[in-house]
């Protein structure tokens, strides 16, 4: 099923695969980070969105921890949508993570009010400054706001969001000023975050968050996830997500 | 100098005396810590605000730092206010820190816009919750926002802060959204910000943030203070702040 310059991946923990293509986009720490952070959101029957699903890693990690939770990934770019429903029929998957090919920002038109219990969302990280970057570029598109903003991604999941239900996202720490400014525009209040650190004693470089709809104010910040140990090999956490065993 | 219950404390560094009295306040490690984090934001000739100074910890410790910079330090409660303008007189510093018996609302109509390089302060961390807090208890107003909300200090802020001008602040990080939604509300970016955490592996319990006036969105988010090491010890780093020498 894998074509041309794509490869199939297996996934920790589930076994599942995933098709990519290292010429264009494959998943990182972050996306795992983050379906590790929102897996405690998830529920058995939970309705999941997951916006700008990339290759599907997202829905393909969470089905692993809930395979009784529906999910619907939306991805702008043809390809990307292209190789994740394929990965979606080589597991069998294609009735419990329903891969759609759409724009984030049509969400509010397309899909009624209130209907989910969870969305993710691993969106670009970098504002699309002065349009510099090339919108046919698979890597720019997924790193910088070329085809949506931040703001796109959490009112889209305000939108889908029943009260109560949480937005779970990884961004970088140095828009997280804006991202809370956002998050309580569209009524999300922010509830937990953790910082992801590259070593012990480093700055953070990603910021996970879960924000609730219609809660009350007040967040509740973990202490920082340390990616690796001195020695350059991963914390005993961060194998433990992986499914690494020594 | 000191009066009745009240006692004579020496600070590191400089040796400057501070009147406290354990039987209503004494300040802590959340003092030091701000007064450490904004001393960088401290030039020669700088016209600085402390907002609820207390017995007016911050404007001596910066005055250590920079002699030459000039402070204002506002207290709406009499007992501290008087006790803050002792300590100064007692190191002989009266016309380089002017203590004032003020509650900071009044700030916006008592003094002019922009006249100010630095703010700072170490506000009540906790909302007044149905006004349960006795309005006579100086713990109460130091801890609890019986006489200002976050709101009113951020204001002031705004107000006396010339462009480019400095806020530096703690506070706890369960209020982090609604300090940033208040900063940006008032045109204050967080441009740096700190968490402190008790232990290596403990959730922060205090943030440390730097917001400039006018200032462009892009926050950078430093490692963690932490407080102590495993065996109860100050670390290095906070020894260093505290000057204490092994």
């Amino acid at each position: 099923m894998p074509e041309n310059t794509e490869r199939t991946d297996t996934l920790p923990h589930s076994g599942y695969k995933i098709i990519q293509n290292p010429q264009k986009f494959c998943y990182g720490i972050d996306a795992v980070l983050l379906a590790d952070y929102a897996k405690a959101s998830l529920k058995a029957g939970s309705e999941v969105f997951d916006l700008g699903t990339g290759t599907g890693i997202i829905p393909l990690l969470l089905h692993a921890e809930y395979p009784e939770a529906h999910f619907t990934a939306l991805e702008i770019q043809p390809e990307s949508a292209d190789m994740a429903k394929r990965s979606m029929e080589l597991n069998s998957l294609e009735t419990s993570i329903n891969v759609l090919e759409k724009d984030i920002k049509s969400v509010p038109d397309e899909f009624p009010k209130a209907c989910a219990n969870l969305v993710t969302s691993n969106p670009p990280y970098m504002p699309n400054l002065h349009g510099k970057q090339n919108p046919d570029d698979c890597k720019a598109i997924a790193r910088h706001e070329v085809l949506c903003t931040l703001e796109d991604v959490i009112k889209a999941a305000s939108h889908l969001l029943k009260p109560t239900g949480s937005f779970v996202m990884i961004h970088r720490p140095l828009r997280l000023s804006e991202i809370f400014i956002l998050l309580s525009k569209y009524g999300l209040e922010p509830k937990t975050m953790r910082l992801v650190q590259p070593h012990q004693n480093e700055a953070p470089n990603m910021v996970l968050i879960k924000a609730v709809k219609g809660a009350n104010p007040e967040l509740k910040i973990d202490a920082p996830l340390i990616v690796r140990e001195q020695n350059g090999e991963y914390t005993a956490q961060v194998k433990e997500i992986y499914g690494i065993t020594d």
